[in-house]
């Protein structure tokens, strides 16, 4: 791989079941569950390309396509874009599968996220990539 | 296929983050937590195979083979073992990624859920299959 | 008492209110959230037979008997089937008392699990059974 | 009895085991999470006395006796104090049984709950007292 | 000042959104949840002036004037009543601004919280009071 | 007010004390936390400005500059920074102040973030301006 790094992974990083508890006043999915699935998400990426003690330092272009519902099996895929000495850029696409339509799949948010990779001192470290060898069915170091 | 029970999907039902919140007083991951994803992973199997409403009749041959650690990325692989006219017996192999150790899988826990599947009037109703046609990677009437 | 088995509790394990943030798509009582109380009860009872540090190893025979409600007062009451060397059996049995219905008691669920008592090094060690001169409205050493 | 009131319960309302997430930033248990019970508690013995839709109105006398700990297995008794036309008075006192001391029961808190008991129409309604003839191990219309 | 309490914050000790996963089974908010974020609330006033390590020792005469519902913004006010050698009365008023009415605020409960302040033995300690020449909007030792 | 904006609120939208059960695997707290409440306060400063059932569209800008603790008192102040036909771009600051030291307050996060505001149809409408005759301290519409 040209600069190290790990395709991307065919499985979904985090994959969750829409709850009632996860609701807003408006009876859909609260906005902030999804963003926490999107920082847990990112960082699984991170930590699959090598990263091992991350702190999230930026999100960008958080997109919210549609409202994600009651029922909904959400996936959250990741890709890496980008690895610098310590820091990381993830992008993660967030998939709903609604609940009783045949195989319907709707992207419904996208982020990208930006982590730093800490040394046990608590400060940047430069990033040992997960070796270029392994393909995307293999997690690596996550 | 023999039965029209469509093959194990060979994406992960459930895939979560263990964080310090689900926890027991022994600091390993509250088996209670595992349990309420198996339970939401055999319902996510049975709606792939065609159920609608389900409900939760009964759970067998649950086996704890090694704590789950926070920090642990945790899949949820589900499979069918049978269907009947109105239940279906779905199979969960809970499987943890440790942090930090590279590519290391292990086996934590599995579980035998079955499902009734409910008509609009709440009674046991026929299951309708998902097309036997359908690939592992499709998840059809999910 | 021939096996020393300390006598069913008169009290329950554990009793609880079922609220809103407790259901799943359908309105009624997440089936996670029993299974995650039955997992707290059985533990309750072990440690009243003198165990100190449990793991749960299995569960068996879990049967949803009827759906559980928002309002409902949950009870689970425990016995213990068997002690073995250094593991322990208990039976769950968990019964809603449904709001607004006078004196009505339900069985909903039943289960059976099994713990393993450790020491301090992490290894299975025999169980020190609690006083069989006790009651069972003495909770021993719970 | 005297004034229709129904004999102090001989179960407990709630029984809950405290986990890690239910503590504060001391390691203790916080305290809001013992109110939140107190508050649940109280409302079932208005309950079990003959109340349907209640409101808590008032808290007084919440006293802190000793903290909790994660582990310990918390019990809420109830008793009610005095039943007027349309409010009714309860006294919930909260023990805890400590992990790993044989028989030691605590009382770690107590507080004094009036809720008010509501009609259909959202408006304080007379409560219709549970029969006085049943004993304090039938829950009447609990 | 006079007794060297520092006057009252002119800001909220704690503001927060009522999300549906914080309802009863009446569908208004949880008495619990507003009991939690009071003690909380009473602790950060604690703080200001000068407590350090606290434990709530009583609450009284919290009285709950008007239901909480899903949506509201909901702030948590806080005023020193006394402080002692060791102890710390404060007073939280808790106030909604209802979803979707103009300008409306509207009192929904209050209660009187004591605090002990305790030194790193987990013994009752003399406060040590925030500097009495900081105005209202100083949080001081916050 | 030129363009119609309410200026900058001198209270925070929202304030939150943190507890142990919103740390990630490293002890601090986690972002997906900090990122729900940015949420809920962008659309309190939204609703505030007259919207009346917004949805989040998109999040920009986000950046972490510094971990929060347990213990922290977190608020979020808001601002509006354009106010189109139907949506609105509200900023949103972070800031803590940490446990024990007297009055450090520390700028944690900050993001942009864009809400659209629907009608009844759920389909986007025009934001009703709140009057801007009214000041910093009066929230108007929220």
């Amino acid at each position: 791989m040209a600069d190290g790094i790990l395709p991307k992974w065919d499985e979904p990083a985090i994959r969750v079941l829409m709850m009632p508890r996860d609701t807003n006043a408006h009876g859909t999915i609260f906005g902030g569950v999804i963003l926490s699935y999107i920082d847990q998400a990112g960082a699984i990426e991170a930590r699959r390309q090598g990263c091992q003690l991350m702190v999230t330092v930026s999100m960008d272009k958080v997109v919210f396509h549609a409202p994600v519902l009651v029922g909904d099996l959400v996936s959250f895929w990741t890709e890496t874009m980008r690895i610098g000495n310590t820091s990381i850029t993830t992008k993660v696409v967030v998939e709903a599968i609604r609940v009783g339509r045949s195989s319907e799949r709707v992207v419904v948010t996208e982020a990208n996220v930006v982590y730093v990779n800490l040394g046990q001192d608590g400060k940047p470290t430069p990033i040992i990539r997960a070796s270029s060898e392994l393909s995307a069915s293999s997690p690596a170091a996550l």
